[in-house]
């Protein structure tokens, strides 16, 4: 016996960013795109492509480097749009690690990885400051490495600035330390990528999924529009939601990620073609996909208008979000206090890009 | 492209009760066996019977009833063993919300339950207590029974003595309110079922899976059994494993839904013919499988052996487990603190189980 559910399997345990996927469900609009959606969560995040790629689960959350590597290997998957766009990657560690910005203080680290991508793009810098890989210790560590860096099992670890950032900075309250003493070397400063797209959350399907059932994705799609959409209009509200339907949401450090998250959610759920062309370069330069790979993505799936590109406010725009981001951590609040990013000229942050599409 | 991995689906977000399908990983107890599992969350308990039955998730866990009734209304789904056995089961209410221990008392109040059974069972009992189902209003709550009590959304709720009793005294206990306010009218002593073996959690695959890979399903039964004996025979090592993989695991309330699962834990993994042969009889009884049915159940997966069945102990085994249960909410420490069950004569609790199997 068959069932209508599409299945939809996370990248990482519930985490505040994922709020428009709860909230299309908490609000009914899965029902009222005349779908029904099983959300699922993975304990291992190097699971999901294959699982999503082998058929097993209809659709699913990534990031743009394991969506393209995904492919590489086989598995058939393609973006159909995007969660969160460019949140600021790197190796996160703590004052006082002997770690500092310059990159060849991780000689003789332990660096704690997710996956394997992890490790693949700091082995690539590490040629790059005239060091090997063999120079730092890698250490898989899972979905543990804020945990892991608590517990100075890893001296730094590879994370996202609103995510693993933001678990210690709150831990470091907790122990009386400033949540300054946390830092990052961003892996798109120190790979010059000009972003950090890599790691943008995409929403990603199976293709024989999506060439059986476009209709369901497209539904799934705009479901999801409107959820974003009520989730940058009623941002307490949309939090308020998310906690109700999942209880691991109320934590401080939770309310605090979901701050740190805001500036990064895609408004038009859009996947960027400028971002899928850095990263496909970004992949064969990582030896992970063919030269002639060409990206797995569409837009074909979106039934509204997308955002333009703004290719000459890139560097503008990063500057902004990290000023703004800044300024969050520093006030301990963000949106939910009333606290909005602000918009320089041109620069597609935020609020800005929904003027866009709006 | 295919994968190798099992997929398995949780029956609810990872619960300490699950420790032996995570220390299997953690320990390496799946990679020994030759097999990579998957281990999948739901965020919808319901969800579950259909996508394992469908095919889309090959195995996971399940309550007796909800395994039955899957089966009953076409999803090929078999139970191939038990991961927790009877825990106490009932509507869960607070000391002050005018519900006593008389089934009656609940008339005009709201219940809240998870999935459709919940509502079922209660359905039925309202006949034998001489009232009907419009006699208290029924409220789907899905995963947030206590959240729900603890906001007075719903006036008592279906749950697990390990699990929901426990959330609400912790909560008591923050209020200032003694934990004993926390009171359950069971469900097996108003149906006079004898046990609450409805509720046992097994172990489930999707059947055309055991077809093609039954020696895959032998492989993880095997390593849930390996992972289960460590459990016994070292449960502080083993809860401090499973928090390390399983953050959220890490609370004071987690800590004590271990030490009230630990005495319902099944220590041979094995499906128990008794309790199948009870809760068949109840779904027939309720309505939710024709006379006919044969229960889906099997413990060829096994191979190891398994305890002997005790059925003339079986209520001194429940009054053993309940006045144990009431010790360790009472002293606020149970196997962690080195409290462990005791054994009456003949009784099938905790220990005595295993000292069969050995």
């Amino acid at each position: 016996m068959s069932t209508d559910k599409i299945t939809f399997l996370l990248n990482w345990h519930a985490t505040p960013y994922h709020a428009p996927i709860f909230l299309a469900q908490a609000k009914g609009f899965y029902k009222e795109e005349g779908i029904q959606v099983a959300i699922l969560e993975p304990n291992d995040p190097s699971d999901v492509t294959e699982i999503i790629g082998s058929g097993k689960v209809d659709m699913g959350a990534k990031a743009m480097i394991h969506t393209i590597a995904g492919s590489a290997r086989g598995f058939p998957i393609e973006s159909i749009g995007t969660l969160m766009d460019e949140p600021f990657t790197g190796v996160v560690y703590l004052e006082g690690s002997g770690i500092t910005t310059d990159f060849r203080s991780l000689k003789g680290k332990k660096i704690g990885y997710v996956g394997e991508f992890g490790k693949i793009q700091i082995d690539e810098l590490t040629a790059h400051f005239g060091m090997a890989p063999s120079d730092y210790q890698a250490v898989r560590v899972g979905m543990n490495v804020s945990d892991a860096i608590k517990r100075g099992e890893i001296d730094a670890g590879i994370g996202l600035e609103n995510v693993q950032m933001v678990e210690l900075e709150e831990w470091c309250k907790e122990q009386g330390r400033p949540p300054s003493d946390v830092k990052m070397l961003r892996i798109d400063e120190l790979a010059e990528l000009g972003c950090c797209c890599f790691c943008s959350i995409l929403y990603i399907a199976n293709k024989p999924f999506l060439s059986s059932h476009p209709e369901k994705a497209r539904a799934f799609m705009r479901a999801i529009k409107k959820a974003t959409d009520y989730l940058f209009t009623s941002p307490r509200e949309a939090w308020e939601d998310y906690k109700l339907v999942k209880k691991t949401m109320t934590s401080a450090v939770n309310e605090k990620i979901f701050e740190r998250s805001f500036v990064y959610m895609s408004r038009d759920c859009a996947n960027v073609p400028r971002d899928w062309q850095k990263v496909t370069s970004y992949c064969k330069r990582l030896g992970v996909v063919p030269a002639t790979f060409k990206p797995n993505m569409s837009n074909s799936f979106l039934s509204w208008q997308l955002a333009e590109q703004d290719d000459a406010g890139a560097e503008e725009k990063q500057r902004a979000i990290q000023g703004y981001q800044m300024q969050v951590a520093k006030r301990g609040e963000g949106i939910l206090g009333g606290f909005e990013p602000e918009l320089g000229a041109g620069v597609g942050v935020g609020v800005k890009r929904a003027e866009l599409v709006a």
